[in-house]
């Protein structure tokens, strides 16, 4: 099973030079499916072409616009590898037997019957399936996975196939130690485990979609994450059973930072049992996702604190109107809205048997001047939130102080290939 | 049953546009299905994409591409009628049920089971089907009818949902007695029969593809040509019954004109039985489409004669090949090929009635100097091939020598909506 992206099939080149690996691959013996997304920026171009015609666009029809993607990218490529004298099909996501609910733009995937890829396979034709959309078992209408969803497509037929692995390529070589755009002495990691992608593609590393990561965790499929632009390779997902009996066994595997997340402070809220339970049910019925909250405790005969928490910047306006909709209810004094906030976070699943990684990175973050506002933690994460203008310096510090640093450049391919 | 071509929807303003009008539509109190096409030149951006990775795609995955453009735009169309207030929601011509044989790039249709279409019109819904394509029966793969399909699947669905009528929507006011963009004093025809339009496309006009007006005249299919950028009434197709009931008896319906042909003249055949007929089978078996054929009499005790035949371009090259590959088996002198010619067709049920007919043509060839270089008849056309250079002039000299000539000048929208 092979998965790429649409960085890695950006253009009519790009398209032939993948053709070249796919049919490579065949010829080594072995039997491959290929799962692919819309080709470069085609994705955001339909987007952009339903805000044109319609503010609020139909789901049911969103999605039957932006499957039109890999539709074209998985049609191209095909016709490549016929050229190289391969016979490859394509094959939509209901063609493929992608079954899911019939969430249009968040689909979840709820069965895999790929009868026609097994067939395609047994007559000798290398399948392109188009990654990122299937079929509502009920509505028999076109769905979507939602961004990221052709990972999980890859990974949910290699599943269903039994497959040996899944490559899911892309243009770098592999899960950097930190986004090798930021940190230039970033490094590919040999392994990680699950755990440790969930956490870092949660925390605004652009790494595994979750539910991909997920998936492939539950039915136990092989990933194999890796350049289209290189043969080198990348990194594999382990286990933490895989992790202890390796070799390899690196107390950090990497650091990741996220702009995207704004903080809300509710300021003199009453100090009272059940104020923060209605605070925050309020906020979650306005669909707003919350990520960190701290609450001080009340300092002091005030009988008041100050309530912070963090959220998408996207979701930002809707929760200050709740939380002014709620304000008489609640009692409290002012709000504070700040969209200038990056969250910094450490992942290794060596971090829970090793104390003293919170004190090295707060002498980081130190040593650079810059100021933690937030702290939250978990198993094998630690995260802290801190002023978006030098985030990228944090980064960089951080991945200093736990040795990460590589001799080398890490290599960005993108250019070549966009 | 409304279809809107390319041009009616190239981009967010026109869709918005025909949304509306298919919403008063509906508001009128008719049930309404649209068939559409692929946004403005989509089709043909998808086919420049399919050539830069392959010199000659693989015809399975070329159906697979192109089908991308009516996803977008059946998509996009149906958002807007939603934003309009009513329900709109798109099918593939999988889901429509538009069942064809296999033949990529130029699929018949076999069997139409439109049970989704009908039960979103039970709903209440206004189902927009996308044109151009469907699913083939025995291999379940995705097929195109060819170009102009979109009308083909508009009538085949009209046909087998009952509608009352099929109205193509086009840039100008229904069929016109010539290209309006040739001819300005070009009117539009109130009537014209199924078997005038199709020697009309036959030979050149840009008017309904010639599947779409059998089909519709085999499944007594009423259809209604008209713009989408107006409200007038347009042209309606009617059978040569309608036609002599009614009180219009125009001799002549319009003038065709037709510049994609290149006439070959085999020169020096030697006359004598079944040497037309080796030519022929081999320019058949060739894969060459011939049009006009003309041998003439052997003058003279030479024992040999010319013979002239007329083919697309595109098949120029295939053509010469062939007949140069059987020159020593035919015994011919030479070839002479030609490709600065136009084909110049009157088309009009009256003329089988009405001797004259082409005396006038060619008295009015003659007088702008234009010289007759073959001649092809049927019973309700008569075609003349002349020079490419003169053709336009021709054209409306015979447009006025029929007294075809509007006070008006022809409006042509598609300015407005490209």
């Amino acid at each position: 099973m092979q998965k790429y992206g649409g960085s890695s099939v950006a253009d009519a080149a790009s398209v032939k030079r993948v053709a070249q690996r796919i049919v490579d691959t065949k010829k080594q013996g072995n039997e491959v499916v290929v799962v692919v997304s819309a080709m470069g920026d085609t994705t955001d171009e339909l987007i952009e072409l339903a805000e044109q015609v319609s503010p609020n666009p139909a789901a049911r029809e969103l999605d039957m616009l932006l499957t039109a993607g890999e539709r074209i990218s998985m049609a191209v490529l095909a016709m490549a590898i016929h050229d190289l004298g391969l016979e490859a099909r394509s094959y939509t996501g209901s063609q493929a037997g992608l079954i899911t609910d019939s969430t249009h733009g968040k689909a979840r995937i709820i069965d895999v019957a790929p009868e026609r890829i097994q067939k395609a396979l047994s007559e000798g034709a290398i399948p392109i399936v188009a990654g990122f959309q299937g079929v509502s078992k009920s509505t028999k209408d076109i769905t979507t996975l939602g961004r990221g969803g052709s990972d999980t497509t890859a990974v949910a037929l290699a599943a269903a196939l039994k497959a040996d692995f899944c490559e899911i390529y892309t243009d770098v070589d592999g899960i950097f130690t930190a986004d090798p755009r930021i940190v230039k002495k970033a490094h590919p990691l040999k392994t990680i485990t699950y755990e440790e992608v969930l956490e870092l593609s949660a925390n605004g590393a652009k790494v595994l979609h979750s539910r991909c990561v997920e998936y492939a965790r539950r039915f136990k499929v092989k990933v194999h994450v890796r350049s289209s632009f290189s043969n080198n390779e990348g990194t594999w997902l382990i286990t933490e059973d895989e992790r202890k009996s390796g070799m390899e066994q690196a107390i950090i595997s990497g650091v990741a930072q996220d702009l995207a997340d704004a903080k809300v402070t509710i300021v003199g809220v009453p100090d009272k049992p059940g104020t923060a339970a209605t605070i925050f049910e309020n906020i979650a019925n306005a669909g707003v996702n919350i990520d960190m909250i701290v609450q001080n405790v009340s300092v002091g005969s005030s009988g008041k604190t100050d309530v912070t928490f963090t959220c998408p910047k996207a979701d930002g306006d809707k929760a200050l109107k709740c939380l002014e909709s709620i304000k008489d209810k609640i009692n409290f004094d002012s709000l504070d809205y700040d969209d200038q906030i990056a969250k910094i976070s450490l992942v290794g699943a060596g971090m829970k048997s090793h104390p003293g990684v919170s004190a090295t990175l707060f002498r980081a973050m130190a040593q650079i001047g810059a100021n933690i506002e937030m702290i939250s933690t978990s198993e094998i994460r630690l995260s802290v939130v801190t002023r978006a203008s030098i985030a990228a310096k944090a980064v960089e510090a951080i991945h200093t102080a736990f040795e990460m640093d590589s001799d080398n450049e890490a290599i960005v391919y993108a250019g070549t290939g966009r």
